[in-house]
């Protein structure tokens, strides 16, 4: 109940990976023919990446460490090309820590303006607030195309509209859509778009950045020539094997795996509503990702609640991993008006390709039982 | 015979990174046991690493992509946590593109001075050289323990106590050292040390950084608050796995792998000089690397020599992989005091844990008949 921290790597990629560990493990930008046999694997992981995401050109797609290099890389990078042109960004409040503390890391050290939009209350960036940001000096907008939290997919396409009329370069954080629902680079008229392997059963440690031709951004990596003088390192060949498998199974199975997951999240989201007193669903009802619930409850603390499922065998989060470990409550919930006391009670359900009816059943068991327990101890609950 | 591009990943380094695709596979960061278990592995690899390189406390590691961040992150890192300390670096002019394009990078955009300190004829830098480039407003140096080209293995102890004195910042790129020649960021008072597990028989996408207690480093990559705050991302779990296991080995096996190497190595150079004329070692005799053999074959291209070998089944490189295609000449070769002409003529063959005597035979059989057949066609050689 924890997909959207991580997933499994499918066996399939995971075989699919294996050779290029042991025996094709030559250097990709080796002269000789093991070098060649690893370059025509990077070649064909590209074209599935490229192919997925509806990007005209396989070489538009650079391969990264994962989604946060991929954010740093594009807003950095566009940063640094375009500086002399305007020093002003547009993004939301509901970012990803990868795009709000590069952001915040740009105003506090090298001088730019960053606007921080606001969201409604189902987490939802208005286009005509972004529009109407739009300044001079604006060289970025950069929002995300569905929320890691609450599951809100955002009008990317609207968006993408807007800074292509405005003449102003577009990226998406899209780590948590792709490979989940479907994504074409020229529809939604992005320039740059990070996506993130783990999140769709390929491994951790890679990931890839969008960058449609033409679109100045500065090298993040400085070293060896590698992925066209882009971005310096040797490349992870088993890891980009494993994201173009995975994008090659998405492909495929995209339909399917999302009608399951929405049957299965709208299955959880009625029974707890239900059965459970006090909750507040957080997120777009329908404008969601096909496996994120995310509920506030009322009168009790997000961490009780996970230690309980954890003692259950539930893995479930109360926000982001990215953040856990820190006792303030999601700037996600914050933005989208709910108070410190409630943003502490919720709790992140997120589904993947191998859970069941069976799986969900089980929550729905398990978790009322679990409020009442806590909220017999609350001081706060008075039933 | 091109270890030094790229190794195979051991068969039990894979096994043991396994269960950490598909069964282990939780996000580090995540709160339950899931994440709990994925934490502890990440945990054990970090003390592998401390070990290995004898670092007093192993939160001094910090775990990256691969050698080529470890390099962008330590060089970058130091020069905006100081930049209005000084503006000075010192480094020498036989840098792996991943410090020297870095280098490059700060001079051109951000107002940085760079000396390169000219080598001699082995490819050594003299630590008196870095003594009197030391400067009022020098922040860094950064000097790399052994070359990847021609093997030199430079005097960083004595370096690293020159640093110590003048209380300047000191890094080293050991990406060809660690795994292969003992390392002790204490005995060789390194406060920055970059390493890569795919030069040892770890996967690739996979690196480290040791920051000693104390050192004044930006972050690299802004978002999530992995690895203490310092590299944000979900840990590459069984990346991290690889390269601790790779380290434990490593320790257990250095003396035997080294011994072997250098046998074959000596094996290797002297059937060279011996079978084949108008030759001449590159890079020091002795302070070397025990796998490098690195020749300048006379009156022919490197680039014929790769294709001949390649076609009886041996991988070899004319220097470094991060640079092949490219027509230049290796900047390390023409630092030596080569001509353009000879630098072109050069052969890089790297020894690895898996070569044998047989391979070496093997090679002493092939390439003088390559070098005869080719010098049969130059047009520059006259018998």
């Amino acid at each position: 109940m924890d997909n959207g921290a991580t997933t499994p790597t499918d066996p399939e990629i995971l075989e699919a990976m294996k050779p290029y560990f042991t025996d094709i493990f030559g250097n990709a930008s080796s002269f000789h023919s093991f070098g060649r046999e690893a370059r025509n694997a990077i070649t064909e992981a590209r074209d599935s990446v490229a192919k997925l995401i509806g990007a005209d050109d396989s070489r538009e797609i650079v391969f990264t460490s994962g989604g946060t290099e991929s954010d740093n890389y594009a807003i950095k990078g566009v940063a640094e090309a375009l500086e002399k042109k305007g020093k002003h960004i547009i993004t939301s409040s509901i970012e990803h820590h990868a795009v709000l503390h590069t952001c915040q890391y740009l105003e506090k050290k090298k001088g730019f303006e960053v606007t921080y939009l606001a969201v409604d209350e189902d987490g939802m960036v208005n286009p005509q607030d972004v529009k109407d940001a739009i300044k001079e000096d604006t060289i970025l907008i950069t929002i995300m195309m569905a929320n890691n939290e609450v599951g809100t997919i955002q009008p990317i396409a609207e968006i993408g509209k807007i800074a292509k009329e405005a003449g102003v370069t577009f990226h998406t954080d899209a780590v948590q859509a792709v490979g989940t629902i479907p994504v074409d680079v020229n529809e939604l008229n992005v320039d740059l778009l990070s996506l993130s392997g783990h999140k769709f059963n390929a491994p951790k440690g890679i990931g890839a950045l969008y960058i449609r031709k033409g679109t100045k951004v500065a090298k993040y990596l400085h070293g060896g020539a590698q992925e066209r003088n882009r971005r310096a390192t040797t490349e992870n060949v088993p890891g980009i094997v494993g994201l173009g498998k995975a994008c090659e199974i998405a492909l495929n199975t995209m339909d399917e795996k999302s009608a399951k997951l929405t049957v299965l999240r709208d299955r959880l989201i009625s029974g707890i509503e239900e059965q459970v007193d006090y909750v507040k669903l957080n997120g777009h009802r329908t404008e969601r990702l096909p496996g994120n619930v995310n509920f506030s409850i009322r009168y009790i603390e997000g961490e009780s609640i996970l230690m309980k499922l954890d003692l259950e065998g539930i893995a479930a989060s109360s926000g982001s991993a990215c953040t856990s470990g820190s006792l303030d409550p999601s700037h996600v919930l914050l933005a989208m008006g709910l108070t410190h006391e409630v943003a502490h009670g919720s709790l992140r359900l997120t589904l993947g390709k191998y859970n069941t009816e069976e799986d969900v059943d089980r929550v729905l068991d398990v978790l009322p039982k679990v409020v009442t327990d806590l909220r017999a101890m609350s001081p706060i609950y008075n039933g």
